[in-house]
């Protein structure tokens, strides 16, 4: 077979060892040949692309980002290559093309595979937020940084009586902010799934300093949202160019708390640092079982549709499963603590 | 509720968590007592315990190790404590007993709720061969420092041309080798599950530096063994005091390696250093609502039970099936990647 | 002897490390006894004190933060103390203090010595800037810190050719800054010894993804400034409350040179992670030496001086010459690296 | 001017790191040319080299390993090549030679200087036994990564009263046992420069248990010895194929604590984890350094010197101070901690 690899969306630490995963079952194992096309979609697009051999991938699987690089591909030119798709299928001589990307990639994917590429899907997304799979990879390094982060600000918050407020990754859902505000033991957990109300908050903030306890540590996610009403402004800063600044959840959760409860409020935005860097085990491994089911199912003929982890199996799922709906944190997971506001 | 809280068995990290999260959902949520035996069921039968609040529990989360210690128990004292549960229900006056424990704890505690006393369980093991739950914490743990190692063996066993045999954990099931070893990207992974071939190894080695390659990682559960007639010397070695010694099959596997392929071959036994320190944040998540989920078990009293994950969610099960069969890696693991010999 | 030991100033990993090698020395091996204050040098002047034991200080060697908190004292507290310095030796009757801390705290302990007190400092700074030492203990996890974070940013920034501007702490000295810098490898290092040009940087920048280059890395510590003139803007912005909010130079810098290169540039501040957590074992090593030379040169009677590092030994300085003059980044190390700007 | 580079001896992090600094102080600032010989000596008198360029060195500095690789010289070979020592020079039109190594690659390469060729030389070693220069990169990741296994440790060894035998590297000199030691708190360090008593160290444990602890962590350098008479058995075992085994001190000493105390001790032998893997900022800045200051050496037309770290500066010294003599633990530095037996 002839199998194309492309890596698509925003960074997720994994895409590699997936890429590492499909090029060593198919080429070592089956005898395939993979071809990598460059910055996503567009690669696929403009026919750039590189043989991906056995050495090609050689000392990748621990090593954050992708080697095939990644862009955002316009709409307008997805969905004319799906009305040209015959001329894209006979170009591109492929005999399955494996797509990693989060939910914008799998709903491209989706397209192109109605359009009747063979496609086989791996969904990739550091928020957790794809309904079909328990789990994506890239989470737990992302809920690892952030955890490891918010340990080392318990000791010095405690030194100094101070409340810390730590904006973790997750636009429309919560699953790090839980998974890593509960690690962390974090006193105050915000997830988008719930709004929350500021003066609830500074409630609880109060009341730890009133039992003597030295700090707060607040995990939000950056989706999150004060209830209506809750919060007086919504709105960030201008900055001197115009552009509005800081409109993050967690720098103005932190001037809002520290204006009601008169106690330094520091935040925190962890940013970038989740999405990079050396996957955790977990993450390897996860990775590398969707690189290879990706190949066995192409193998199988199993197009349209995607890998996904189901308790300790990885199965094969329609791709229009993966991204009908978003995952968010259901209120049973809420309940397990009493921590989320 | 009066709820007794006991840590048995061999260490792992996230025990701490447990009882931390016993004590907050029991305690501050729903206004339980909670006691804590020490030194595991030794602790139960002689009435050594001390009440835990939440500030018993603070800062403990991350912690290695258990607060309230571990032991053996002989079978004979809990056969006798069995026989006379009726007075040890009385004397204890618990209204649940949540042992944290592997198999042998799990066994147990079977056996005392078999006897009538209100036992809801909570497994442990870094094995993870524990049937009835997903995974099992501690496990995460154990694979992130094997991994962490083998990622550092490879950089400087490449400078050298040599053979690095990394025995881990797992006497009855080769999980962490699994895990690790596609987390380290292994050539080779041996597991109790499928005895090896010495010769089958020596060949892959042979073959690799035969193909420029500059070393080779193997990765060895501790219960690995080699198939029948495949490795000469079963035994190790006996020591000045008469005691057999490096018996281990990281060792003898090295000794093998070397004498056939005629490179160095260095046995690592990362032993102990895997059960000790800081627990990943997945870990702490999973030991974090089991102890949730033991608590709530015990106020809608299903005795008898214990907390398992099942895909994301956290269900009861019953003792008996946590404790009927091991759960080994099953073939269609190994066949996810060409390592396994 | 009789000893007190006391932490002040802003946190620092290795003060327990200090502590503990203090009771360490001076009750195991010396027969002393060491009781801590609370709260710094407001626990002093209150007479609020523990004595310390071995158990007191068991398993605290690897622990962020302070056993024995810290504050900010008030100048005219302390002017007060040492005009009634007799009442308070009489009333303390201390053998030897020891005051560990940064600039502000080892004058107030030389003003202390002055005063008649048996003074022997440890000093204490992640800036790395006091001018009697090679190095300070907090300082090198400080850096370790940075740089693992810089290490994540950088594949995800190549990713996605984005400018990362990392702020790290250092006020009025750029050594975490410069061996962050160094240490991540990045493009551009901003410290506060030399003012930077705004134009300099977008140009470095520039001439980076016109060569093909997917990324830039910009180390700036948080006290580093502009050349005058160099920044339009050099104000931050007002939040609702009135406060001038988001100064930093790492947010101000990355709005700038996004609005000059045309690219994304994100700020990303590190903040208090940099203070808190287990210390690096460089660190351990270092404030263990600190504490062990600190309890002997009490026995010997050298009042008035403070523990230090030259080359690879530990000798007493006069505290008069750790806080005469701040130690900044030399010239000669700056030229070290073509990264700083 | 055209720069040789190679490395030499066994594995160290940072190796990368002086390669990387070469290349980019000699090409980018310099104009220079710069060429890696492969494999040490061997690729220098075989003519074996690559043009090292900007690209080349892209992403190395914080990998673990050699991307040279390293080999172990005859010193017949060496020899030879001083003899014929002007047709060398000639054929590699080399203005400068820059040899990255140990005691014996230095020895080496003054041997080179003394018959003409222009050397350069950078001290390397995870040891730190090179006397000439404070530290060598490449120690603290060895100590980093020995301490973070014995914290690991620790907390394991208390659950199950144990007496934890830790061998770390460092075969004449014991840096890494001392200061990994004292990081982690050991409550015996057994170094080269001091035979130890067994029966003190058993003593030892002993009291700890009747004190009511619960474990012993003993950190042990592989070059430590038993005082003469003092462990009855000085041999390792013969395996079956007649080679010694298992003759480490550590396998050893575990062997005889366990049958004096009469408590499990078991051996944990780090090995080769301490050589690999990422170098520790602290190394990396080190070795940048050292690299940087090697240029502008060979600029100058230092030769026969090497690169030393003194205090905070790098200075040049006379490669015969760096082989002279071996940097061992003076008495002051293990008369600072009482766990040095």
């Amino acid at each position: 077979m002839r199998i194309g690899v492309l890596t698509a969306g925003g960074d997720c630490p994994g895409l590699n060892a997936v890429i590492r995963s499909v090029v060593h079952r198919a080429v070592a194992d089956r005898g395939d040949q993979v071809i990598g096309f460059e910055d996503g979609f567009k690669g696929l697009l403009d026919g750039r692309y590189r043989e991906l051999d056995l050495e090609s991938v050689s000392g990748i699987l621990a090593r954050g980002g992708t080697i095939l690089g990644s862009s955002r591909l316009e709409r307008a030119r997805l969905a004319e290559a799906c009305e040209n798709s015959e001329e894209l299928i006979a170009r591109l001589a492929l005999d399955a093309l494996v797509p990693i990307g989060g939910e914008g990639t799998l709903t491209a994917a989706r397209m192109l595979a109605d359009a009747g590429l063979p496609v086989v899907g791996v969904p990739k997304t550091i928020d957790n937020d794809i309904s079909a799979t328990d789990r994506t990879f890239g989470f737990d390094t992302a809920v690892g940084v952030a955890t490891e982060a918010m340990d080392r600000l318990k000791t010095t918050a405690e030194s100094h009586q101070r409340v810390m407020v730590v904006e973790v990754m997750g636009r429309h859902a919560g699953w790090i902010a839980l998974e890593a505000g509960m690690a962390a033991g974090a006193h105050a957990i915000c997830v988008p799934e719930r709004p929350f109300e500021v003066d609830e908050l500074a409630k609880m903030v109060e009341e730890r300093f009133a039992r003597g306890k030295k700090f707060a540590l607040i995990c939000v996610a950056e989706g999150a949202h004060p209830a209506e009403g809750s919060m007086p402004y919504e709105k960030g800063v201008i900055d001197q160019y115009g552009h509005e600044r800081f409109a993050g959840i967690g720098n103005r959760l932190a001037i809002e708390l520290e204006h009601r409860v008169g106690k330094e409020a520091k935040p925190v935005i962890l940013g970038h640092v989740q999405r990079g860097g050396t996957p955790t085990a977990y993450d390897r491994v996860l990775a590398t079982r969707f690189g290879w089911h990706a190949v066995e199912a192409a193998h199988r003929g199993e197009f349209g549709r995607m890998t996904a982890l189901r308790g300790t199996d990885i199965v094969m799922v329609p791709l229009a499963d993966g991204v009908s709906e978003l995952k968010r944190v259901p209120q049973h997971r809420m309940d397990e603590t009493e921590a989320v506001f």
